[in-house]
């Protein structure tokens, strides 16, 4: 969650910064950071958007062995993400007790934001990269010696530049411009910013309603990315953001493309509504002073038939759906 | 609106009081507050759901020009409800900037809620009720030679007791029951007011089902308490209040029922969604800090087909549908 990263500005608008730390793992033994199984940890919280990309990705391409994870508590305190969910509150391969101390070992003195998704190098104890946009693209690119049989490719060479395209736009209208509705502190500001969500929805609505995935036939980087903001759409931004023009599960098309997603194996086991309303709702008490979570919405048509594979499309391309998650058992 | 004759106890839990104010005008010429065509008037926030009670029976009984109708700005400021939507500010019958002005002269000192519905008595400018329970009634039972000619009859003697215990549940659990939800400032006493709302609306759902209105074949008391509340749920009780397991377009019967209502002739034209959410979202700053007021929702289902005539039932008794509101030309 990058949510430390950014302010409000004094015309009342949501700013996100770049990410700080912007080092890559690369495929490439001479490399400052090579890719090497076993050495660095993902560390998410359940609850963010942004993290939950990398999970899905990680499930898909079968790296959960290769990289490992560490989830925080949805809840940050005063100095950021904490591994409370852990015995002795301490993340069980890092030894630390908050995220923060990653980020001071890769620069002392650090002040800035601390933000999931952020990946850990072990052996040092050093934060290597939470550089969100680039994150999941490197681990289709650059870990590929180490993707599972059958793992599908989710940012093809042929389809990147229409990829790049869908995702730039989706990302400032919808992936963060229900942020920008939510954090705006002036009607302008927010007026304007969910304009841009409903529109950009209305497109995608238009452009899903004969299409089974947003690009090509198979499921890319470009429908995760869209999918991590959809499965928390009724859940929070719906009500807390104020992105209440209509529910998702009033955009028939949108609705059956994000529960296709959500059945499809390698995202369901990723998504927890209760991280996810608990941290919305919890932390940003300038919204929510009461810090009170709502009970609703009714989530069970999540599971319900989505009737999408009348459209054709093949998941996974000439790939294979993942098994369950291997390393689900030791956490 | 009563909220200002409320708190919230050390539990968490919102009581809202009795009406201070309950002296009743009554066909009697030697009482106290006689009926008289003129002498009285109305005053409402077209936000609060008490005070479209009045609107909507005043409207269905034809006694708009037997008791004039003073509005209220929908945003209160620290003195309360204010006439900032009249000329130099002032209600031109009552010549008072403030609503408490009619309080003070009733009660000197007075240093309670101000809460609308409110009846004044034009000659003296004194408060005379602001019981929103047993008002509406009054205007059936009381002003009958005041009536319009095919006024219906809303509160039947042989339904009584059957529309009394309708009304009190649905008070209990749904009006005030959205307010206990919203209000409730631990999480305890909000799921425990969560619960008895979306209970009633179960059972309401199936009442309504059958059965084109509460009580009876024609419209009672009963559907206008029920009314004035589901007319603001999807526009505000839904999101700012977090009664959010659904929203009332997706309870099919309830809505059809809301939407039947809306667009009988003598309701439509009490509901104003800009004042519902401004009045909401603007002056709630305990639950929404940021004043910031929704774009949504999409409100344009309010006048599409309800079917509902389907079910029978014949919505003014022996009675008939009111013109249009005689007096709306000079407000």
């Amino acid at each position: 969650m990058v949510e430390n990263n950014h302010s409000t500005d004094s015309t009342g608008e949501f700013k996100r910064s770049r990410s700080r730390f912007d080092d890559r793992i690369l495929d490439d033994p001479g490399a400052r950071w090579p890719v090497e199984p076993g050495r660095y940890r993902l560390v998410v919280s359940l609850a963010c958007p942004w993290a939950s990309r990398m999970l899905v990705v990680r499930r898909l391409l079968g790296l959960e062995e290769a990289i490992s994870l560490g989830v925080a508590d949805p809840i940050q305190d005063e100095k950021s993400w904490r591994f409370t969910l852990d015995p002795g509150d301490v993340d069980p391969v890092l030894g630390i007790r908050y995220l923060a101390e990653a980020y001071q070992l890769a620069e002392p003195g650090y002040e800035g934001g601390v933000s999931v998704p952020a990946i850990v190098d072990v052996p040092s104890g050093r934060l290597v990269t939470n550089d969100y946009l680039q994150m999941t693209l490197d681990l289709s690119t650059e870990w590929t010696a180490h993707h599972r049989p059958g793992a599908p490719d989710l940012y093809p060479e042929p389809l990147r530049d229409e990829i790049d395209e869908v995702v730039e736009a989706v990302f400032r209208d919808v992936n963060n411009g229900v942020y920008r509705a939510g954090f705006a502190t002036t009607q302008e500001r927010y007026d304007a910013a969910y304009r841009d969500v409903f529109s950009r929805l209305d497109w995608l609505e238009e452009r899903l309603t004969g299409s089974r995935y947003l690009v090509g036939d198979t499921i890319t980087e470009a429908d995760i990315r869209l999918f991590t903001t959809l499965v928390r759409f009724d859940a929070v931004y719906h009500g807390h953001f104020k992105c209440n023009r209509n529910k998702l599960t009033e955009m028939p098309a949108l609705w059956a493309y994000a529960r296709d997603l959500y059945q499809t194996p390698g995202f369901t086991d990723t998504v927890d509504f209760d991280h996810i309303k608990r941290h919305y709702y919890q932390v940003h008490t300038d919204i929510n002073p009461t810090r009170i979570v709502p009970c609703g919405p009714d989530l069970s048509g999540w599971t319900t038939p989505h009737g999408r594979e009348a459209l054709g499309g093949r998941p996974f391309g000439d790939g294979t759906p993942p098994g369950p998650d291997p390393t689900a058992a030791s956490r």
